[in-house]
């Protein structure tokens, strides 16, 4: 019996990333979170070990993101009756915006399929991971386990199905996230969207996404500055984020090509359209938060183009 | 004084096209508007001629939509004062939904433009032949007036600042329109939708655009077939056309990729992966409207890649 086991990682993802509320996410070279998984005799499988949740995450499989994405890959391939540990290691905040339980529930598919010996694909593992992530979130829409999973900018063309295109990267695109340490559960930040939108809304938030698409796919990042914006969510989030404008309006003045809401906050995303401008995004989100005396972490990357991987 | 004149002729188009409401539109080959300009002494602009029309159209320039696209442009290049006398030759139907207003008005633009030897760039005619087409629909969305001007599959990203662009072409597309005779008016069309949607459709519809997108940009047939329909606004306006669900499943029965409403209708398209399967679809529309001893007309056409041209 092997001891050493496999260690996995997945990445954290920026969800709705402005244009593609639910749809559209892509994932970040850091943080993340690391899963081990080993065979042991005793059969079933356990959660021995949590690290770097402080004590918020339970240990019943059934309960945990990344122990139900294990559980039913498990069941997929055919292997419930193996005896596996798994550990847990969240390198990555809660509740952060940054797809923290993706993160988890992705790491827990992929850990049992490395585990295994790839039975399947990654993409096949999209479902089990998305049914672990939905312990955490309530939802199911795929914007952050794709992402994590997959790598790259991810567009879910159709959540039920789980219909996702990895959309052509700009060469340079940087991300610059600042998580803010402040409290906002992901269903305060669903229950306060109104049901319905104006159909107004509705035409100009679709051609913003199809002009960001359409600069993708042309690399033209005149397009890209132009359209990643939300004319939707982001005005009602915006409130439950301390400083969201002013952290908003600094990273623009810098240069970034957009700067949002990543996932339902409170952490701020921009994009860049190159590593140096990024880094000096992040500059200007810190000044903001520092000057407001909220605690906060700040993370500059390239868009993760691999997703989960095997360390 | 040249008295031959210039002649030109401006395709219909279909608006909406599924996907993209008041954003995403294409021309088609025919039918189409043809205008008459030419030079006379008689200082101004005249419409000295209307065929087609059954007495519909105002002679008066600025109540006309070709006539005010013309006198726009000509206010444009500075030739007010020039004698020209313009005959509006309509050779599609009015109130079809087949933006027959924004192809007079694109020809009236397009007229002015050559008779003075292209003094700018048909792009540039677009605000000009949106204020014409303006007096007819009482918007302001480019989706007809675009395609019509320019050709091809045109995605509006922005209505106000007439951000077009031409989508790449999946080769072999082809659309199929029918023309019930039965009477709908824009304006009552737009004021039975509703105002607000559910953010659900939002999401639903704006990534049945993205797959859209992205199936053209790919040449992905697959992606194409999936995501051309449309759960706002077919829902809506289906009401308004007599045997809209039977002439789509007919449609759908012969392998149309999908199946809609041309801008407000009453007037039905299909795109199909061929020529062959269009020309089954027109027939397959034609059964039913023929069944139910509704008058109509079948246009079996390529998209259209020239928009606009000169005779």
């Amino acid at each position: 019996m092997d001891r050493t086991g496999i260690k996995v990682f997945a990445p954290a993802s920026v969800g709705n990333a402005a244009v593609g509320f639910d749809t559209l996410g892509f994932a970040l070279e850091k943080p993340g979170d690391e899963i081990i998984v080993r065979f042991r005799d005793k059969p079933g499988l356990e959660i021995t070990r949590i690290t770097g949740a402080k004590g918020k995450l339970p240990y019943d499989p059934e309960k945990n993101t990344a122990g139900v994405a294990a559980l039913r890959t498990l069941e997929h391939i055919g292997e419930t009756g193996r005896g596996i540990e798994m550990e847990i290691h969240k390198k990555m905040p809660f509740g952060s915006g940054l797809g923290s339980s993706a993160a988890s529930a992705v790491a827990g598919a992929m850990a049992i399929n490395e585990l295994f010996h790839k039975r399947v694909t990654k993409r096949e593992l999209l479902p089990f991971a998305m049914q672990g992530e939905q312990i955490a979130s309530g939802g199911y829409h795929a914007d952050n386990v794709a992402p994590s999973m997959l790598g790259g900018m991810i567009m879910v063309c159709d959540n039920p199905t789980l219909d996702v295109h990895r959309l052509p990267l700009i060469h340079g695109l940087y991300a610059t996230v600042i998580y803010p340490h402040v409290e906002i559960l992901t269903k305060d930040a669903r229950s306060i969207l109104s049901d319905t939108i104006p159909l107004k809304k509705h035409i100009e938030q679709s051609a913003n996404l199809a002009g960001w698409l359409i600069g993708m796919f042309r690399g033209d990042v005149d397009l890209l500055q132009k359209y990643l914006k939300d004319v939707i969510i982001e005005p009602q989030r915006a409130q439950l984020i301390p400083h969201f404008y002013e952290a908003k309006e600094a990273a623009m003045n810098v240069g970034a090509m957009g700067c949002s809401i990543s996932g339902a906050g409170p952490s701020i995303f921009a994009l860049s359209k190159n590593s140096l401008i990024a880094e000096d995004v992040g500059e200007a989100f810190k000044r903001v938060y520092t000057n407001a005396k909220i605690e906060h972490t700040v993370y500059v990357s390239p868009i993760n183009h691999e997703g989960a991987i095997l360390c």
